[in-house]
């Protein structure tokens, strides 16, 4: 007993082949499960050098073996795939009732490869595996498709997990959607499932996840749940106010990114946050499957209604667009998750289209929809109505900000890493966390390595943020556990409260041997590294490993942290070095072999 | 602009009429809404002695002011009708989203009077109103009938509420079920909603309550979850672990009823804590309405899932019937909510019938069904479903402890007040709460003024749980400020973190008028003066006005509370002269005067 269901469930959409594997489970528990495990298997089954929409790349969709069990949070799946949006290995996750469906239906698993003739979608329920025509539901946004498989599926408990119009598009800012708005949001993960022409999986299962040793689980649970409620993260500011309670914090800090990272303050960050949305829109709390925190909102704006904002959703459609209209936002959001797109990128690309049209790049003629003004509440809608369908401009924007600027030959406005957009917090003023920015294998992005954490929150101790002593460590280290965690099925909200040591008594519970905080941070280091083999396959090469020229060379213009760059012509040797890596970055053949890894 | 939409519905039964009528604003201020407006118009449209269940009694489903608004926990509604149970005027309220869905369809009070010929379902659709044929839902259980009218009524979003079989079959301990496991759940007042052939309201309502003051709300609304989150019990205990979080706590003081109150102290007390139901059985947070504190639970076990178990169900089915069996809990938990049973007065009338089973008084010969033996798990659930179905021997203990108890001769063994059922405190430890067990207006209940709050939780401060100096004015004030929670459409958990003037802040925004704490005090007091007048007319006494002899007569045999009885005779003269009431416990009329109650 393991905790893993030990069955990978592969459909081939060329061939229309349905199959069953044995999971190795030795394999499994060296990178974990979920984002290690996938990544794995994608390293060892495609070329990372493939064109990430053609039919070679595959897609695999994992549980971790904490996924459907009783932990707090134990609710996530991971899609791993290569990323039209970076040409990186993408590694997106999401929360919700999707995950432990799967593992209940009997599946650690889904692997979708080659590409189907037409659409389709697929339908699992339990051992009841079939590859079911799409024809109809092909165009349809989120709510309509999910409300359409359910009634065919006939079971109003199964868990809908498709694309929008913005995956068939092949957008790569298209992400996953499960349950209506939870999303694997990043890195075009919905382009990939859409470029196979699949819109949907469909899933009930009547199992139980079963684990090695269930006494044991119990006092670790509890002991897991008490930690959550005494943090006053876990237990305070997310549950009341969401993830959107961050915006006054990283606003009075003077790093919530504004006008396309211009300044790191924002004079109407009130009006944009998480004490205002719970004042206004929130209609409910809406937690995921066994989450103590429950930082999920279910918002309405008019008619519009459903989950989130998130922070990352209200900065980058806010402050970044110059928009103090919570309601815009709102509605913004809705239209992100009804047409399936990752928010961060879909709102930060309309920011850098504001920053090239007010510079002349891009010109008003050109444009045939509302006016890229900062603060335009109408061009925040309905360029996202847009770039959801492909219209107009709206498809050049659909591509996303690095594509768009590119296309000016004016790629330095693009506020990404790695042609992924940057999250909510400008690095110029938390030196750190710009060193996991530019160092993390999926782009731009603030959760694999989340030094908000130590740098402004103070967790699990407080860092001198303009600092730079200590930092590339601190990355390393946060990037490791990260990566065990996403690989382990848990929320990484959970490690605000948790340290590896949790994470390995709830690993040794569900698997039945000795697990220590050390070999959590030895998977996650394997796991750190074996995607970054597999970006190195791809091409990528230490010139990536950058931040936008403005973060660089202008300084912070006012504010809290006015005067500072980032420094990352400091940190990143020291970074490569803790690392185990070579001057150019390369893993050594040495970490390599600790590692075992080839 | 005053938060009230301004109309009530009327449905007679008998006429088959529905009519609106205009909402008598200024008397609603007075009795502020909800649980005070509502006994207000009972007292003035029905005689407090008529027989429950005949066609003459009514039932008003009454909103609050802020139910439906943006203030946090506004989704509150009450059922106030005369109780089958207990004689006394019934006011239950539940949670979800029910309350505001009527209000945005546009009514603040449904009346239902007469009785139909046949069984009916209400039809809400904003100003669409229809009575329809509820022949097909008849004996369904609260699941099937929810699935039903959803489809019937052509809306997902539509909201619910309705009775189960034990309504139908007029069982005082019958509760009104919304969303499924939402319940108005005490005193029998599903019976009353069944007595007049009413199956359910299914409603929807397109509309939005306008409040008079926008940014003062939005101000104090801020405020109001700012404390709601710094406070121990509303931003930690309950959130993590739900209400069930308290099985521990009150084990630990000595106070949790244990074998129909025999002792209050439980050996298995950590097999059915919030703890092990969080680490065991837990599926996800189930929040009502805008709730920031988010203390409802889904949980499953085995193929039961669905809302609770509250501490209170836990409690009753688990150390009061001596069971350690937290799945069996579950079962039985589940099973009350497709009943439609009150999970309290279920579970204690199967510990009463312990009790006389275990003294022979019931002879197993009469028992058709599991042993009634302490720690019988499967007694329990089947037992739930006799009751619910008032099948054989079920029938009996479907009628409430007190009548069941009566028959035998020794209603001494019902653990009643006004023969509705104690909740989980045993007050020979708790002197304050014992006062307002014996004092309130719907009989044995918690959540008529909590006194746990101060005694035993230490909020707003730590008074001495044995001692009686002060007990009855805080009883009276506690009973004041609740009665007003009840009548505003908040829900009184908020009650740990918010103060008099917090609610006064709160009116004072939705109705556009300064409101202060002593005006919601006052209008606490008016609403319970009233609710005694009504329980005066209906026939009651001082006589009624006690707990058990149990708990006056027999020192608790164990524990931290070891060696006391409750002190209800030194501070009943006490609690009638703090209160303005004469020495047989009835309003002076100076007192009425000051209320302006005739």
């Amino acid at each position: 007993m393991h905790a893993y269901v030990g069955t990978i469930l592969r459909i081939n959409l060329t061939e229309k082949t349905i199959k069953c594997e044995p999971l190795d489970v030795e394999t499994a528990k060296k990178f974990i499960g979920g984002r290690g495990l996938g990544s794995y298997l994608l390293s060892q089954e495609i070329d990372p050098e493939i064109d990430a929409l053609s039919p070679e790349n595959k897609v695999f969709i994992t549980t971790g073996p904490l996924t459907g069990t009783t932990v707090p949070t134990g609710g996530r799946y991971m899609v791993i795939t290569k990323s039209p949006l970076t040409g990186t290995i993408a590694s997106s996750n999401s929360g919700g009732f999707w995950g432990p469906e799967l593992k209940n239906a009997g599946y650690d698993i889904v692997v979708l490869e080659g590409k189907a003739e037409k659409p389709v979608y697929i339908s699992i329920k339990d051992d009841q595996v079939e590859i079911k025509d799409a024809a109809h539901l092909w165009g349809m946004k989120v709510n309509e498709t999910t409300d359409t498989l359910l009634e065919e599926f006939g079971d109003p408990k199964a868990r809908v997990l498709c694309i929008g119009p913005a995956g068939e598009n092949l957008s790569p800012m298209a992400a996953i959607m499960n349950e209506r708005y939870r999303a694997a949001g990043r890195s075009g993960v919905g382009a990939v499932v859409g470029s196979k022409n699949v819109k949907a999986i469909v899933v009930r299962g009547s199992g139980k996840v079963k684990i090695a040793d269930e006494e044991k689980m119990k006092a670790f649970v509890k002991d897991a749940m008490k930690k959550i409620r005494e943090n006053g993260v876990t237990g305070q500011g997310l549950p009341t106010y969401g993830t959107a309670v961050l915006v006054n914090i990283i606003n009075e800090s003077g790093v919530l990114p504004t006008r396309n990272f211009q300044t790191g303050v924002f004079a109407d960050a009130e009006a944009i946050s998480g004490e205002t949305l719970a004042a206004e829109y929130l209609v409910k709390k809406d937690p995921c499957y066994r989450c103590p925190i429950a930082c999920g909102r279910y918002t309405k704006a008019d008619e519009m209604e459903g989950g989130g904002p998130e922070y990352e959703t209200i900065w980058c459609y806010g402050s970044d667009c110059g928009i103090n209209d919570m309601k815009a936002i709102i509605k913004a959001n809705h239209l992100c998750n009804e047409y399936g797109l990752d928010t961060i990128t879909a709102g930060a690309t309309i920011a850098c289209a504001m920053e090239l049209f007010e510079k002349g790049y891009i010109k008003p003629e050109e444009v045939d929809g509302p006016e890229l003004t900062w603060g335009n509440a109408e061009a925040i809608i309905e360029w996202t109505k847009k770039m959801g369908t492909s219209e107009g401009f709206g498809a050049k924007l659909a591509q996303g900000s690095y594509r768009l600027a590119e296309s000016y030959g004016v790629p330095e406005y693009s506020m990404t890493v790695k042609k992924q957009e940057l999250p909510a917090y400008d690095p110029r003023g938390i030196q750190g966390h710009g060193v996991q920015y530019a160092t993390s294998n999926r782009g731009g992005c603030h959760v694999r390595g989340y030094l908000i954490s130590p740098e402004i929150l103070g967790l699990p101790e407080k860092l001198d943020r303009f600092s730079l002593e200590g930092k590339p460590l601190w990355a390393k280290i946060f990037q490791d556990l990260t990566a065990s965690i996403d690989a382990s099925g848990m929320c990484l909200f959970t490690s605000f409260a948790l340290g590896a040591g949790d994470y390995a008594d709830l690993l040794s519970a569900a698997w039945g041997v000795e697990v220590t905080a050390e070999d959590v941070l030895t998977a996650g280091d394997r796991i750190y590294n074996l995607e970054r083999i597999f970006n190195l396959k791809a091409g990528l090469t230490k010139a990536d490993d950058t931040l936008p020229k403005r973060l660089l060379e202008e300084p912070m213009p006012e504010g809290p942290s006015k005067g500072w760059v980032h420094k990352l012509d400091e940190l990143l040797p020291k970074y490569y070095e803790v690392r185990g890596w070579d001057a150019d970055g390369v893993p050594t053949a040495e970490k390599r072999k600790e590692l075992g890894l080839e």
